[in-house]
């Protein structure tokens, strides 16, 4: 096993906790906020809530790994019998990930046919883009991770077409109080979308060792976070401006 | 290790518990309090008492780390071999800090561009502050303390001149019934937050051993209180002033 310095141990222990923290204060703002906005896009706050449900589960579960697959005595930290549950991630991307452009999907209103068809597609590209994602994290070798990665990215690529040109038109029709938002939430689910493979790459380009660990784990953690969080914040926002411009009032404030 | 007796453990462990006793109590009561008051201020009372429940998590999480970093025996205190993880409390205000002037801007009811900017100036001025504390908490040196603390003073003081003079024009536009509480609303930060500054150079200023870590420790924890839970009370109390003021204005209307 890597030896890894207590400084980088914290750091990492600090960072899933953080994350933990912030997934479920995200994920109370999001239901709370369910009640604020109209009728029409309060299934999107559900799931916006329900990503960051689940991200703060798998969080509490990664710190708890993390601990238990270390042991620490006076400052000096080495790997204990159980190693560390890696898959976590995995499994909560396999979840949430399709679950992002579900939100995204929902609070653009679109009709009962084509959000149907939209959420099952890009759903379906986000799952396949996870899973094949996996085989390369695991990976021994770089090739291994590289070859998994470059299939991860097909799907990857179809979702961003898919969200700058099939959407482009369902976009215009948004009301113009909201059009700048749900622009904003796109850049953001492709820019923090491809932080990921960035991250990903980093144990294929030479990084070894405690200080990969150290950038995959906090890299990880700051993606998720964006993508999450600070995405369901602007779902947020898009279903306020909505409700509003559904209700056919004009804020005065 | 420095050695500490049983009584400054005890005390210590005490303050913990209590705090995050009152912080549970705290978010339970701003978020009850969520239904007394108008639309516009719901966010606000929701991000009041996401503010003292992300303060109630690290506070149980810093009670279990004081307890798993000590031996007691008979009175007899040692250090265990897994060290206390001071760095919760740079985690939660990381978080809470910019949310504590969100709750601020919020209860204000800015316009929507002026909450925004205002929002997002200050809380990025007040992730600074935080961040550029750390160093300085884990300085070894008083050196290194006096230097970051000196640093993350900059962002400080940008607060304290945002707060009464980039806000001073909306304070005189608040309701009657709500200035003065407004008002004190900004003297309870600056003052609470300045008291931070104080127990942090307790340990540049020749306090040591367990004499300066139970100051620091109480001190954090009396301000904590203070600056979240204190605090989330005036938000709680300007936000059901304004909402009957908006009552009567469209009574009158």
């Amino acid at each position: 096993m890597e030896t890894i310095s207590f400084g980088q141990y914290d750091l990492i222990y600090n960072a899933f906790s953080f994350t933990f923290a912030t997934m479920a204060a995200a994920t109370l703002f999001f239901w709370f906020g369910r009640s604020q906005v109209a009728d029409a896009y309060k299934t999107a706050m559900t799931v916006t809530g329900l990503v960051t449900a689940i991200a703060a589960y798998h969080y509490f579960r990664i710190s708890q790994s993390w601990v238990e697959a270390h042991v620490v005595a006076d400052g000096v930290v080495t790997a204990s019998k159980l190693g560390f549950n890696d898959a976590y991630r995995y499994v909560d991307w396999f979840l949430t990930v399709p679950l992002l452009l579900v939100e995204l999907i929902l609070v653009m209103g679109l009709s009962r046919q084509e959000t149907t068809s939209k959420a099952v597609r890009l759903g379906l590209l986000a799952a396949l883009m996870v899973g094949l994602g996996y085989p390369g994290e695991i990976a021994d070798t770089a090739s291994g991770r590289w070859l998994w990665g470059g299939l991860s990215m097909i799907p990857f690529l179809w979702i961003v077409y898919e969200l700058f040109v099939g959407l482009s038109r369902s976009v215009e029709q948004q009301p113009e109080s909201a059009r700048g938002l749900v622009k904003t939430a796109i850049w953001v689910t492709v820019l923090s979308w491809a932080f990921y493979p960035v991250v990903f790459f980093a144990g294929a380009i030479g990084l070894e060792g405690s200080t990969a660990t150290t950038v995959v784990q906090v890299g990880y953690t700051i993606a998720d976070i964006i993508a999450k969080a600070a995405f369901g914040v602007l779902i947020f926002m898009i279903a306020v401006r909505k409700s509003e411009a559904d209700m056919g009032r004009a804020k005065t404030a």
